[in-house]
């Protein structure tokens, strides 16, 4: 996804870049490579998007929306950070992270430093409401990523606990973008709520759609190693439906198997991809697709809402 | 420092107690385990104490005190918890900390969760004045705990750099609590002012007082071993003191060594101790102290404002 899928808002994006540069600058110089690490790591800078194109269905001033927008992508990198600390005893990934390059102290504090500069962002914006909604937002992340350490490797996972995660881990972030953002234009109940459930349904499908592309062997532009799910012991939605449908138990040998060889990833993936678990993982992206799309109805028909749509349908087709 | 320093509010501490349970439980037994670990290995409540005896000179209302003192200790326990992520090659304290038992990940995640409940209780009181001051405090807290990491086994340090850091490790988080216990309360800016400025100076020396007592070698109450300082590189006021009144290069060399072994601890400690660095540090505290006093004369005479004179002195004599 990159910004010529928001026409309307790639301007305001290049400020938003802008600011991110900004608040990732500090007197430390560890501190600003740690955090410009990330940063110019590129991302898709989904969560500014959906907050100035929320931002379009009632006053949008990108004077206030701008430092909510630079606050969730802040967020959002806060916990990219912290996710990264691991334990000596995991396997590394493919990729330098800021842990790898860095060390765990620096990424914590990295990951701390981020988090505050976000918090100061949304305090200054003086909106009761917004600090209430990004902090429920935080305290549910958290949960999101606990959950999600302590269910590692464990096959023992139905479609609940998936939902329940992915819930957390994208899709609230995503609809708190575009509830604040139409929260800050001062747009009314009817399209706050709107919005805020489209950004849900979306980042549901959206997360099921990274989950599917983890999957998918011949894929290299995901910018991580294919697998990485399977290698971290998480149990995504390809993988639970697939140990439903089969009954041949050297797939949750594999897929609990704490230390997996690149043979033995491979090989887990193909049984994964021949129950059919990859076409049954897109229906449910679709299903979520459908339900955002019907939110999107309950706005005013400007041309934002048609991008929106049009994101939607990306997110169905992403191979990236 | 125990409650029998604070009489008048000691049945309301106890009420914080109790919600400070409440918010480290949570549905993940590791992750309410790990919180919990901390809040029983006990605390002086420091923070809490602050804001209710600072509520004291207005309106004291301790429903609207309360979850701002559960609060401020939450997100102190917060920077205790991702303090002791440590990196794989630094050696562990003598104790068993959080990260000790339940690794880096849960340590980052407890972490996380206590910052976001903070936060959660701070968007909650619908004060934009307060939620401010929490953030900007937290931000920098970021950077003095970044400075002291980067600054770890530098000897090249004066007494701003130890007073940067120690005024964001301590002085903020106690002049916040002061300030916004004041500002719950509906004191005027005057009181509000003075309250934060006592905090202040009172944190200073505080802080100077503890790095004194790490060099204190017939000390076992302060709960972590002496020298710690020392052993992860952190340049506290005696030692810098030291440094710049000694001739002797054996102590600079022993400072900067980044694994010391438990005679070159004492070693060091006893050439430090040879330069009167202590009691210099301890003149240092003192005068911390005075300017806290100073701050309480702008305040109405009731008994809170003697208890607050009460805890000054106390910080000067503490043993522990």
């Amino acid at each position: 996804m990159s910004f010529n899928l928001f026409p309307e808002i790639q301007a305001d994006l290049k400020q938003v870049e802008t600011e991110l540069e900004k608040h990732v600058y500090t007197d430390h110089p560890t501190l600003t490579a740690a955090s410009g690490h990330l940063l110019h790591a590129g991302g898709k800078r989904l969560r500014p998007a959906f907050v100035l194109l929320a931002g379009k269905f009632y006053e949008y001033s990108l004077e206030r929306l701008l430092p909510l927008a630079v606050a969730l992508e802040l967020l959002h990198m806060a916990t990219l950070v912290h996710d990264d600390v691991i334990d000596e005893s995991d396997t590394r990934r493919g990729i330098p992270t800021v842990r790898a390059q860095w060390g765990n102290r620096v990424s914590v504090h990295a990951g701390d430093h981020l988090f505050a500069r976000s918090l100061l962002l949304v305090a200054r914006l003086n909106n009761p409401v917004i600090s209430r909604v990004m902090a429920k937002t935080c305290v549910e992340m958290c949960a999101g990523e606990i959950q999600q350490m302590v269910s590692a490797f464990d096959a023992d996972q139905n479609f609940r606990d998936y939902l329940y995660r992915i819930k957390r881990k994208t899709a609230l972030l995503i609809a708190a973008s575009c509830q604040l953002g139409a929260i800050a234009a001062g747009a009314g109940a009817g399209i706050v709520r709107a919005l805020k459930w489209y950004g849900y349904y979306l980042g549901m499908a959206f997360q099921i759609t990274d989950d599917i592309l983890d999957m998918e062997a011949d894929m290299v532009e995901l910018g991580k190693p294919v697998g990485s799910d399977l290698r971290q012991g998480i149990m995504t939605l390809p993988i639970i439906v697939a140990l439903h449908r089969t009954a041949d138990p050297s797939l949750s040998e594999l897929v609990v198997k704490r230390e997996k060889s690149e043979e033995e990833v491979r090989e887990a993936i193909r049984l994964i991809r021949d129950t059919g678990s990859i076409e049954a993982s897109h229906r449910v992206a679709r299903l979520y697709l459908v339900k955002a799309k019907q939110e999107l109805e309950r706005l005013p028909a400007i041309p934002t809402r048609y991008n929106l749509a049009l994101i939607a349908e990306f997110v169905g087709q992403r191979t990236y």
